[in-house]
């Protein structure tokens, strides 16, 4: 779908010709007050779940379709692929409109506040005039108190799933230290790299030190512990090669991603995510009492923030304070802690706890 | 101080012409049971403290000295530079004995079990028949565990500070990821650089990862919160630089360190804590079970493992374990949990909290 041509940015100028990629799944209803929105977190495209047009499983498979805790049956749902991305959306990747190539490093500074106004956009586009509710998990939990704050009125309730209204300085710091990594990278050459002269290492160093913090070490002492690998598996040439179960998951977790997204959108929209606070929007200020006064100004009837005990990068008190700010405001808003050992990635993996907590939700729209 | 020549390693090999550094601080009594070995983390030298030689503050300035928690008016502290390390000991940096330049990786490899024998060298070298206490913090309280385990009777007290009976794969992860980083800089090439082509990128890299790590996002939400550089600190043409305080802060950890450690050593001594498993060497294992019978084959008449409840690279559990282990043992062993914000480093910052704990189990002793 297009976007306003040119598309304005928050943080100055604005964006050419640009485009949201997005799926849907089961039916609006008459009334059209039945739409779901749901908001990605870094690096998943818009396919949250199968559908006849593309039977592939999805990131979301096990919360999203028929019968499923947001059940495609009742919800007429929509999923987006992120401004700055680059699974079907523009962003750093994509091609400029004046056929100058690749956008690389001219794309304008990106913000989750844009990501936000280009999401509204597609919600206008769609004929949806309230949304029964947007859900946002982890960055995408960022995008939805933004597209809130933003769009007054564009949904009736929010799900909000291990996300957070401002980032943090420890979250800053991890990062802060991946962009390191793929910047000094040889091959990432200023953002002009190839297929062939790829920023591998860096991208692999920044999605391990992700996959480190997505999990939890809990998690990992009862799934890892010691372990090490089979002689067989085992570099014997290298002295400081691969040694522990621990180190070949990361290396296989790496591996799976480093081709898969474009290294100049991962430091776009990791670096969004550091720039955001609700309140230095809304009150100029970044303290709890502001974060709080800017999630009171949002009006929702219901909300629900999730959050999971073993998660480091957005952790549970940010999600505590996502509800008692939207409570503040005047909005029907529940916390829920999770006791997952499963860190942050415990809303992609974790469904038995998950399942219900997202279901009872959506049962009581 | 020489070792034994050649000096025997647990993973095979002898090291020729091996030397040990070492520090002391105030005077043997007559019978020499006042003296106290100290086993430091992975980077200090031996200078804990200052002294007349030399008047530098050492490492431990406000734990070690006349009338501090560790009183030297009363006992004999001895403090040594691990082996491996870079700081006056034998390691990858220092000069083969044959005249054949530094060894590099050459240096055999290298096992907690080999930093406590080297350890117990010094000890008895300097006709010290059983010390009154050995302590051990983070890497030391490995290398205390390895010296007690394998040199039964050589202490009467142990004093475990932030330490471990083994390494976790969470931390295995971080220190993996380090070894890395250090590795894939070009000019690491294979162990073989000089002060000019130096890998400087890796090794900051890995030492802000290691910051990130040594302390809390607790300490860091209140101490930097979302605060930005001013815009004079800030390079206006880079496009992903520093603009936050916690990036600065990293940078100059970083900027104080990678000149000051030599590199071949860090990826020895990091590897060695990975290896490190108290059980693995006596019980063949590597569950709690089989760690908690390996703690309890150490005799002490009295133990302290103190932790940090914000530390993730030592967590809590892991004091808990060293104190129920030897108390098992028939240890008079407690554990001390500091609620300090400052993760690991606490013991090296956060003196409010570190004294009374220090100083009581000494007056005690």
């Amino acid at each position: 779908m297009a976007l306003p041509d040119p598309f304005p940015m928050k943080r100055g100028g604005a964006l050419p010709g640009g485009r949201i990629a997005y799926e849907t799944w089961g039916e609006p209803d008459a009334r059209g007050g039945n739409a779901v929105l749901i908001l990605t977190g870094l690096s998943p495209s818009a396919h949250a779940a199968s559908h006849p047009r593309n039977p592939a499983d999805g990131w979301w498979e096990r919360m999203l379709g028929p019968g499923k805790p947001i059940d495609t049956n009742r919800w007429f749902v929509v999923c987006v692929n992120t401004l700055g991305s680059c699974k079907g959306s523009s962003g750093p990747a994509s091609e400029q409109p004046d056929g100058s190539g690749a956008w690389r490093l001219d794309f304008p500074e990106l913000s989750i506040e844009d990501c936000a106004d280009a999401a509204a956009h597609v919600v206008r586009s769609l004929g949806i005039e309230r949304l029964a509710c947007v859900v946002g998990a982890s960055m995408g939990g960022m995008v939805a108190l933004a597209l809130l704050g933003r769009h007054p009125g564009i949904a009736r309730s929010h799900l909000n799933v291990c996300g957070a209204a401002r980032a943090l300085p420890f979250s800053i710091a991890i990062r802060s230290l991946q962009r390191e990594a793929i910047r000094l990278d040889p091959n990432w050459n200023g953002g002009n790299y190839d297929d062939v002269t790829y920023p591998e290492s860096g991208m692999r160093m920044a999605r391990k030190l992700g996959v480190i913090t997505y999990r939890s070490a809990l998690e990992w002492d009862g799934r890892f512990g010691r372990l090490r690998l089979a002689p067989d598996r085992r570099d014997e040439e290298e002295p400081f090669a691969v040694e522990f179960e621990v180190e070949s998951y990361l290396e296989g977790h790496a591996k799976r991603f480093v081709r898969h997204f474009d290294p100049n959108c991962y430091l776009y929209l990791s670096r969004s995510m550091d720039w955001f606070d609700l309140a230095e929007t809304h009150a100029g200020g970044s303290r709890d009492d502001d974060t709080l006064a800017a999630l009171s100004r949002i009006r929702v009837d219901k909300a629900l923030a999730i959050g999971v005990s073993t998660d480091i990068l957005f952790p549970l008190q940010q999600q505590q304070q996502i509800a008692d700010g939207l409570r503040a405001g005047g909005s029907d808003a529940r916390f829920v802690a999770l006791d997952s050992p499963q860190g942050h990635d415990a809303f992609l993996v974790d469904f038995t706890r998950f399942d219900p907590a997202v279901r009872g939700f959506f049962d009581a729209l």
